[in-house]
C-alpha cells in the first residue's frame, strides 16, 4: 500500500528545545491544540488527563517519553542519565496500569542496552532510534491489521464501533477503525454506527471526527441505542479494540464493550476484535487477572465540566470492561485473524515473537 | 398509607390569573425554576421541550390543559368555548404522539358532556374537577402499583433504573421509582443503580434528585457500564416504567429500555415494568403497530448546550424502544402483578375498565 498516514506523536527538535508533541485528544473536534511536553511530569499528567490515549499510542507516547528523558536530562555522568531515565521510566509506567502497550514499549526502550554504552549523547540518540522503531511498526502493524481484518468487511455493510480506535488513538494507522477506514479507501460502501461512549465520548468526539475527514458515511447514537438499532437489522458486524487480551481470548477494553458483545450475540452480530499482537498478554490466563482502573466520579457526574447529576451523587466509573472470550467471534492481529480456541490460535503469537 | 405527596402539576388562581405550573424538569436538579403556562401554546411548547415529561405527568398536564383553555377562553358564546377547547386538546395531543396516557387524560375531559352544559363557568367547573380527578386517581394508582410491586423487592436487594420514573415524571407518586422509594419508606435496605439515560440524562438529574430526597442509597453509572455490574453479581432485579404496553405484553419506554432487558435476560436478572393500566393499549397487539418518535439531531451532538460531537454529523435519536415480551419477568399495575402468558393476564385490565 502506498497510504500516507500522519504519526500521532511528533518528536520535536528545534533550536535547542525537544519535546514530545500530539494533539490534545480532549479538545477535538471542537479545538485543534497540540500538547508540547518538554519534561516527564507534563506528559504523564497529559496521559493521565486522557490528552492522549489508545492503547497503541501510550505505547509510542511512553517511548518517546522515556528518549525525552535523556534528551532534556542535564547529567554529568552516564549513570546518573541512566538512573534518571529509569526513573522516568517507572513514573510512565504507572499513568495507565491496564494498558499493557504502554508498559510494553517502556520495556523495550529499557531493554536497549543503554548501561552498556559509555557516552551520553549515544544513549541519547539509541533511545530516539529505539522509540522511531517503536512508532514505523506500530505504523506497519496499522497496514497489517487493516490487511487481515479485510475479509470480514462485507460492500455494503453496516457496521458498529465503541470507543475510538482510529488513527489518533494509534501510532497513526487505526486498529478496529483503521480497518474499517482501509475497506472505504479500497472502495468498498461501509456505513459506521458510532456509540457516544460515556463518560468521555471518545466515540463522539474521535471517532466521528476520524470518520468525517475520511469521508466515511457514519451516525452517531447513544450507547444505550445500540440494541434497538440491532433489533431492526441494522447491524451486520462490530469492531472494537482491545487493551489487554488474556490467553484464553478475554478481552478488556473501553467500559461498555461487553455490554454491546452482549447485545450482539444476542442478535447474532458478529463481534471482531482488532488489536496489535502486543495487546494479547499470554501471562494472563483469564479476565479474573486483569485488574480494572477506576476513574474520578465527576467524568459520570456531568460532561465537558458542565454538571449533569446533583454534585454529591455517588458515581460507579469503571474505566474498562472484560468481555468473555465466547462472545469474541474472531480476534484480528498483525498476524492475522485468531479464531476459537483462543488457546490455541493466541497461543502462535508467543511462538512467533520467541 | 398515610404518605403525604406533593402533586407535580400545581392549578394557580390568583388574583385574576389561572395557570398550570410545574417544576422546569429540564434545568433540575442545578436549578428548581417553576414553568407557569398561561396558555396552551405555552404549555405544548414545555411538554415538547420536556419541561414536563413522564407518561403520567403528561396525562395531568394534558387534563389540566385543557381545563386551562376553559378557564382562559374569552369567547362570549358556549359553542365558541366548546370549540376552543377542542382545538387546544388536538394542539396538545400532537406534542408527544407515543405517550397514550396524554390522549387517554385528552380523551377523558372531552368526554365529560360539555356540549350538553349550556353555561360557561358550569363548563369550567366541570373541567377543573376533571382534571382534579385524574390527578387524584393518579396518585392513587401509585400508591396501589407500590402496594402491589412491594413483594418484588428484596430486604437488602440491588436495583437497576432507567430512565426517570418518579414521583416528577407522574402525578406526585411515582411508577417504578414509586414502588422503590416505597420500599425504602417501608424500612428495607436497598441500593439502585440509576442509568444516566442519555441523551437527555433524565436518571443522573431527575433520579439521583429524587432518590437523594427521598434519601435512598443509590450509584450513578453510565448507560454501557449496566452490563459490567450485572457481570460483577451486583444486580437483583430491573424495574422501568412503560410509555405505552401492548396486549402481548410488548413495552415501549425510553431508548435503551430494550438493551437494558437484553442484559438482565443474559445475567438471569428479572426484568420489572411498572405502569398504570392507562398505559397498556388493548388495540395494540404487539410493538410491530407502535410508532416510535424520533427526536431533534442535536441532543446526540451535544449535552446541555455542551458540543460534544462534530457540528454536522449525523445522529439517530429515537424517543423510544420497545422491549418484546419476553424479555419482561412480570408487568404491575395498580391492579396487581401480570405475568406471561400477557394475552390473558393483561387482559383481565380491559374487562375490569369495561
Amino acid at each position: 500500500m502506498s497510504e500516507k498516514i500522519t504519526p500521532t506523536v511528533h518528536w520535536l527538535r528545534q533550536s535547542g528545545r525537544t519535546a514530545v508533541c500530539f494533539l490534545d485528544q480532549t479538545l477535538l473536534p471542537q479545538q485543534e491544540r497540540l500538547v508540547e511536553c518538554r519534561d516527564i511530569g507534563t506528559l504523564s499528567a497529559a496521559i493521565e488527563r486522557l490528552q492522549i490515549r489508545g492503547a497503541p499510542a501510550l505505547g509510542v507516547a511512553g517511548a518517546y517519553g522515556v528518549a525525552l528523558a535523556a534528551w532534556n536530562c542535564d547529567a554529568m555522568r552516564v549513570d546518573q542519565l541512566v538512573g534518571e531515565v529509569r526513573e522516568a521510566a517507572e513514573r510512565l509506567r504507572r499513568t495507565r496500569p491496564t494498558a499493557i502497550n504502554l508498559g510494553w514499549a517502556i520495556d523495550r526502550m529499557l531493554a536497549t542496552g543503554l548501561e552498556r554504552l559509555n557516552d551520553m549523547q549515544a544513549i541519547r540518540e539509541r533511545l530516539l532510534a529505539e522509540a522511531e522503531a517503536i512508532l514505523a511498526e506500530d505504523l506497519e502493524m496499522g497496514r497489517k491489521m487493516a490487511q487481515a481484518g479485510a475479509p470480514l468487511v462485507a460492500e455494503g455493510a453496516n457496521l458498529i464501533t465503541h470507543c475510538h480506535t482510529g488513527p489518533l488513538a494509534t501510532g497513526g494507522y487505526g486498529t478496529a477503525l483503521g480497518v474499517l477506514l482501509a475497506a472505504h479507501r479500497a472502495g468498498k460502501r461501509i456505513h459506521v454506527w458510532v456509540d457516544e461512549t460515556r463518560p468521555l465520548l471518545q466515540g463522539a468526539r474521535l471517532t466521528c471526527y476520524d470518520l468525517a475527514r475520511a469521508g466515511v458515511p457514519h451516525t452517531l447514537i447513544a450507547d444505550n441505542m445500540a440494541g434497538y438499532v440491532m433489533s431492526l437489522g441494522r447491524v451486520d458486524a462490530a469492531f472494537v479494540g482491545a487493551d489487554r487480551i488474556a490467553a484464553n481470548g478475554d478481552v478488556a477494553n473501553k467500559v461498555g464493550t461487553y455490554s454491546l458483545a452482549c447485545l450482539c450475540r444476542r442478535h447474532a452480530v458478529p463481534f471482531y476484535v482488532v488489536a496489535p499482537s502486543s495487546s494479547v498478554d499470554l501471562r494472563v490466563k483469564s479476565r479474573a487477572e486483569i485488574p480494572i482502573e477506576e476513574r474520578p466520579a465527576d467524568e459520570g457526574r456531568g460532561v465537558r465540566g458542565t454538571p449533569v447529576a446533583p454534585a454529591e451523587v455517588e458515581v460507579f466509573n469503571p474505566a474498562f470492561d472484560v468481555t468473555p472470550a465466547d462472545l469474541v467471534t474472531a480476534i484480528v492481529t498483525e498476524k492475522g485473524i485468531h479464531r476459537p480456541p483462543y488457546e490455541e490460535s493466541l497461543a502462535g503469537l508467543a511462538e512467533e515473537k520467541a
